[in-house]
């Protein structure tokens, strides 16, 4: 996905939280603002947000002197989402269609804020996902492409959200390797949050070398980019693997919630519904 | 009002609003963005928010070349509230209490966005603000002054909105000065649209001097601030003179829907909410 003009105050909007978050005096917070404003002329919008998302969390942990702000909270959302493990492991089981419950219950990851939201929450939202509407829900594409795929590679999103793919990944008839960023970026998954999950026990775990909230190509290792090139069925989690990717060339199952009315535009969709849609017709040739 | 953090993004979100509003092309609202993410280091964070608003649309009219976008829609909003005007002069005559009608349906101008309604829509929103409960209403304090006072200083806020206040300085006991922006930002009232909503009629009209949208005392004339100085009771409506009147010196009756979360933050009331308020203590010595 391209940037739209709209971004350009969502990155201020970003910076900002983030400075809220951690709790920064109005000294630095003005740093911040000013160094992002700084920075949007610079923006190409060919880009993708994740690369600019990665440039104001560097300007954010320089003068935070922070680099990993949203530790705890991620550990927690974790411990939050691994106490409801083991009902929402049952849930997938025991529906009609286990394979379909189990890729609802990962969508509902990636709606639940665990930062604000005791467990029980959690145990209701995933209730109602597993009721939810769709605006897309490519089932029939997706059991297509499963029975012949010989591996599935996994991009994760957040830390916590792991926890609900690892659901999803038990119900995957092939085996699968599971994405993470190299370094800590927002609140997502690395490598020290998808093993604090489990995901190590159900999947193989490789980074994709990028630091930036969202697989951006040309921050990724050549390790990965082979990876992608394999003809696996790949799913994409969340709103910045969606940004990221979306302009190919690699053809993806996306899975998430349109939290903007710039991707809801970019989605065809409203803002607030979920996807869970392949980026183009299954032709594994694009990838080779 | 000071400049709050949370300011800084809404003033690229109202340049690019702007921007659309105006049909600039990509080339030219890249433009006004980079300008307006320019200008972000330098706002002082204790200056009031239409100060920085003045800059920015001075930025939006120099890249656009249209000194005034919002002329035809202006002449709408007068023309859909002039169409209404005399069923809100016999809504405020036939009430138990005329004048905290009138005071109702004033505010109902400031709530109204008279560029997307039509004027069937206007007519509900006047209806549902006569039962409309305010966060502060402060009747008997204006009441007080009004019996003290010889005469009446109105600070107008928009185009359209000036047929509403008409309705109000109908039912008010002592003469008025109706005080109007000197040139055209946004969709603020100027002497011409004071003129188109009638208000010559019943009150006299003067220029604040000002060319930002809120009456930012610093680019106000010398005459005008003579007349603050008066004793008289001042009415101020709508959030741009709110930002700009509010830290003084001069107490001032508040009329306005707290339209953000910085203002609201700022009245202590929820946004959304409608204030009819005292800015302090009826004190006319604060004003010599």
């Amino acid at each position: 996905m391209k940037t739209y003009f709209a971004c350009m105050p969502c990155f201020l909007n970003q910076a900002l939280r983030a400075c809220r978050f951690m709790g920064l005096d109005d000294q630095k917070t003005r740093q911040v603002i000013n160094a992002v404003a700084k920075l949007i002329p610079q923006i190409p919008m060919e880009s993708s947000p994740p690369e600019t998302g990665r440039a104001v969390y560097q300007i954010i942990r320089e003068i935070s002197g922070n680099a990993d702000p949203y530790q705890q909270v991620k550990a927690e959302n974790t411990a939050n989402a691994l106490a409801l493990y083991p009902v929402m492991k049952q849930m997938a089981a025991a529906a009609a269609n286990p394979l379909a419950a189990a890729v609802r219950i990962a969508a509902a990851g990636n709606v639940i804020d665990c930062g604000v939201n005791a467990s029980y929450a959690i145990e209701k939202e995933v209730d109602q996902m597993l009721e939810n509407e769709f605006a897309v829900f490519d089932m029939d594409a997706f059991l297509a492409q499963l029975e012949k795929t010989e591996r599935i590679l996994y991009i994760g999103d957040n830390a916590g959200e792991c926890v609900f793919d690892r659901v999803l990944i038990e119900q995957l008839p092939r085996p699968v390797t599971y994405v993470v960023r190299q370094a800590p970026i927002i609140n997502d998954a690395t490598m020290e949050d998808a093993l604090a999950a489990g995901i190590d026990r159900v999947a193989d775990i490789v980074s994709s070398g990028t630091d930036a909230p969202g697989t951006v190509l040309s921050t990724c290792t050549s390790d990965f980019l082979d990876l992608l090139k394999q003809p696996w069925l790949k799913i994409s989690k969340g709103q910045g693997n969606y940004e990221a990717l979306s302009a190919g060339p690699y053809p993806v199952f996306f899975l998430l919630k349109a939290k903007c009315s710039v991707i809801a535009r970019d989605l065809d969709v409203d803002e607030g519904q979920m996807i869970f849609a392949s980026s183009s017709p299954p032709d594994f040739s694009r990838a080779s």
